[in-house]
């Protein structure tokens, strides 16, 4: 393409909103413009790259042997209704009514509307497994949408669901659809980690997330420098500490802390560190109040309390109940004595006297002891793995932790949608049966965002080569006849043989042209300079690394497209 | 693809509601699927033929130098206020608010947000022409949204919008999208004429659209059978007849002509025919009464009339008005005497002696002549061009009158949106100017149904090649192991050399499978049965045709090949 004829138009200055490298580039390289807020036009670079990832995703989904399918946007409040999240969703779900008053949701997501198709069509154990996924746009009215296409609220996803006669078959599925995510995320040239995660609002028994890292990701990773396992924080398993209960030491001891209510300020006070201390949290979970105990100097992961409570609603509980049921001001609490569920963490079942709350005003405790003073306590993992922390699946390793940035899940899903909708089948012995599930997502918009996140440098983007808008830029650097002719040559002959180019023919001076091409960030950049025509040669540099060949015109086209299968070729790669 | 793979799920009955062969197929075949009123899941198969549509047209657009962008779906009210249509655009327009109370519209095309787009970036000429389009889901909340993929409220559309320095530019690019039209309805194979239409909601100076002749077709159109004239009966123009105004033969005279107020009536209690009399219809034009005129046997042209009128909103005057215009019951209308604009149709000019309503009840007049009796009434073309009536653009040419499905729309639109919305660029005399804009759709799940309406018999669909969701189907007739193997073998050969091939390697009997196999319409069948297998043949057949060929298994691939390569070659091909 010509870049005289092409609507790319960069900007020197990104809104102050943007504040992260790849919603600053997509927009200062004309790559997108946002209509509203979390709402985002793709111009033609965007385009692009969103063409080559979808192109990617279909060829290795294929090959994995799931079908493309394309649902409606709009799905009946109905169906949302029988699976129960038109009540369970909250307010990211987008509700809207037709001119008759008829409900609909703007699809977040579509288990609802597959499951509907695949059970009104799939009668047999003979039609299955079946694989069907579709790469679709989809709406999340998200409260604070942010970082361009990080986070948008409308957004491009590839989500695919599965069916199946049994859990076997299902978690054969699974893997089967892992190792196409793999391939998936390789092909793009993205460094990444599939990761084990909580399932969320999507549900379901297992789940892992790919994630693409970089130090601005907004999820916090860990994985082990032993072994494989690797897992989202909010999930992250912890190794049990060797001594899982400690005998008491001394009685429960009260002592005046007046005016003292934060367990730094108490630490403080006291003159004792803060892993000492027992940290007592209330919370409600589905409307009951439950105490969580964590060692002073950690926090509670509310993804594992809702994970060992069972329950779909947490959140902590409000000054006024802390007080009703510790009969104190809020930060006096203490598990010993009270009346309701606790749960505590491991670590704390460990100290062997800890320091806590006293239930009462301006007074905590020592000598807690789990054991004695709250014998029915439940011990579970309840704290946040750091950096460090021995790994719970190996015995020498420990985590290293790393930022990430989801840019796909695989779930497994059992019959949480087949079972309340009803879709079943008739296996071999006649008799109906559910379909256990699978379902996986892909964000098609965020891989391009996590790939800029990645890869770029103060200059602007340095695309992976198999998701570069243009594989490589040829700058015409002058406005000598020979020049043109021979940038014009060069971009013929290349895009001739297959490869994607862009050429830049604009009336701009060479410096702006230089500028825009590192902005923009093609992986392959040719000059062709007056300077250059006189030696004979262009100058082909690499946007990654730097260094400027200069070669023969008669080559050029040899050596550009060397690097462009070399840059096809190496990608980033699973650790996983 | 292997069809024991594929989900295509064929029914022996449609639905009661699906009436045009479009929506019986389409849904029998296992195309697409209902979600809800007019929204429609594409299956596998359906898929197959939207994608095979959209190459087409991304490969021609892209040759006529358009540039692919995408679009939310979701616009900002702000923008339809700006250029006056969330007010004019009524319910079909689906309006959301968002968990903050922000409203939105669901795109149902896109002119305000690619003008919103195009004035923040592009400031001078030299970014001009520019011509960008997007393939995405459209939503319209039709009254009674019927025919499947026909008539839908969630449907696939590609649009496309053009800006220009000048009207003499956008007049260039019109062409060029005409052209790159015509390439792409006669690439999808199908027969179809550009004709002239009304512009409607859309707005604009001149419009073209692409019908696809088809005898179930919703709009009539008329060609004329000497010259290249061809348009929407809504806009056809007629020859204005040789005496335009006749003179009065004599005076008014009143009969009685009680309780028959129909034309008809009226007509046999007279014992005149229908071409004596006058039809006076009272219409509301943007809130003023106006009266129009049409020969008794004709009926008025509402397009006609909006455009002579230069109104937004037209519809017929309420009993109770004409009665307080008239002072007569309905039925009874005449325009003589009535002090409200009047307009008349050249046919009603031409009669010297007319028979009307005497605006008394129960009484009409005889000898009524428009140029003595109103006037002040102005004569326009105020019919529907009819089979027959001689071609207004040419000396000798009739019309002939068609069906079609309107597939493709172009539009000239002036500064209809660019002005209200101040989409301006900085001419080479450092001028603000206005971008005079053309605008372009097509209709891509609609092409799919209208290929069907076109192309189908009493079995089911017969794909044009170039659409077709496979080119080829191997049925495997028969259990026999030879019979699997040289089926398997020509699959994978075929395959192997770009052709895309189905094979039926299902467990059913012959029969089903081609029951299946003319139910689908793929274009090219070849059965490899027991008894081809003991003669060392395969059976080679056309959907279309239906001659059977006995080809040596040997020269099998190469004869599929060649009809392949003619079905990708000859289609349809636009008669305009």
């Amino acid at each position: 393409m010509r870049y005289s004829q092409l609507l790319a138009p960069t900007l020197r200055e990104a809104p102050a909103e943007a504040q992260v490298a790849s919603h600053v580039y997509l927009i200062r390289a004309g790559f997108i413009r946002k209509l509203a807020a979390g709402v985002y036009s793709l111009l033609p670079l965007g385009m692009r790259v969103v063409q080559k990832i979808e192109r990617i995703v279909r060829e290795e989904l294929s090959r994995a042997g799931a079908q493309e399918v394309l649902l409606p946007m709009v799905h009946p409040a109905e169906l949302w209704q029988e699976s129960g999240r038109w009540q369970a969703y909250g307010p990211e779900l987008l509700r809207i009514k037709d001119r008759k008053g008829a409900e609909f949701a703007m699809s977040p997501t579509a288990e609802e509307a597959i499951v509907d198709l695949v059970r009104r069509d799939v009668k047999s154990f003979r039609q299955l497994p079946l694989c069907l996924y579709q790469i679709q746009d989809k709406f999340r009215d998200e409260m604070r949408p942010r970082a361009g296409l990080m986070r948008g609220r409308e957004f491009i996803m590839k989500d695919a669901y599965s069916f199946h006669t049994d859990d076997q078959d299902a978690a054969r599925e699974y893997q089967n659809m892992f190792d196409a995510y793999s391939r998936i995320f390789s092909r793009c040239g993205l460094e990444f980690r599939a990761v084990e995660a909580d399932t969320g609002a999507i549900g379901g028994n297992q789940s892992h997330e790919f994630q693409v890292l970089a130090a601005s990701g907004e999820d916090a990773i860990v994985a082990c420098d032993q072994c494989q396992y690797a897992a989202n924080v909010e999930k992250a398993e912890l190794r049990r500490p060797k001594v899982t209960t400690a005998a008491p030491v001394r009685a429960l001891e009260e002592v005046h802390t007046p005016g003292v209510g934060s367990i730094e300020a108490v630490a403080g006070f006291l003159g004792e560190p803060l892993d000492k201390f027992v940290k007592t949290l209330l919370f409600v979970a589905d409307g009951e109040c439950v105490v969580a105990l964590v060692r002073g100097d950690r926090d509670v992961n509310e993804v594992k309390l809702k994970a060992a409570l069972g329950v779909t609603m947490l959140e902590l509980a409000t000054d006024r109940m802390v007080t009703d049921v510790t009969h104190a001001p809020v930060g006096f609490a203490g598990a010993q004595g009270l009346s309701i569920p606790v749960y505590a963490d491991p670590e704390v079942a460990a100290l062997a006297e800890g320091i806590t709350g006293a239930n009462k005003g301006d007074h905590h405790v020592r000598g807690f002891n789990l054991g004695r003073d709250v014998p029915h306590a439940k011990v579970v993992d309840l704290r946040t793995a750091a950096e460090g922390d021995p790994c719970a699946r190996c015995e020498d390793g420990h985590y290293r932790a790393f930022r990430g940035i989801e840019v796909g899940h695989v779930f497994f899903l059992g019959t949480k949608y087949s079972a309340p909708m009803k879709c079943t089948f008739l296996d071999a012995q006649g008799k109906e049966t559910v379909m256990p599930m699978g379902c996986y997502g892909i964000g098609i918009t965020r891989i391009a965002a996590a790939a800029i996140e990645q890869n770029h440098d103060g200059d602007g983007i340095v695309w992976p080569m198999p998701i570069a808008p243009f594989q490589v830029e040829i700058v015409a650097a002058g406005k000598e006849p020979d020049v043109a002719e021979t940038s014009g040559a060069l971009y013929r002959e290349l895009t001739a043989a297959g490869v994607d180019v862009l050429l830049d023919d604009r009336d701009e001076r060479p410096g702006v042209k230089f500028k825009d091409a590192d902005l923009i960030g093609i992986p392959v950049r040719v000059t062709v300079g007056k300077k250059g025509m006189a030696e004979g040669i262009v100058e082909v540099k690499r946007r990654r690394g730097g260094d400027m060949e200069k070669v023969k015109i008669a080559d050029a086209a040899a050596r550009v497209r060397a690097l462009v299968a070399e840059g096809m070729s190496v990608g980033g790669g699973a650790r996983a």
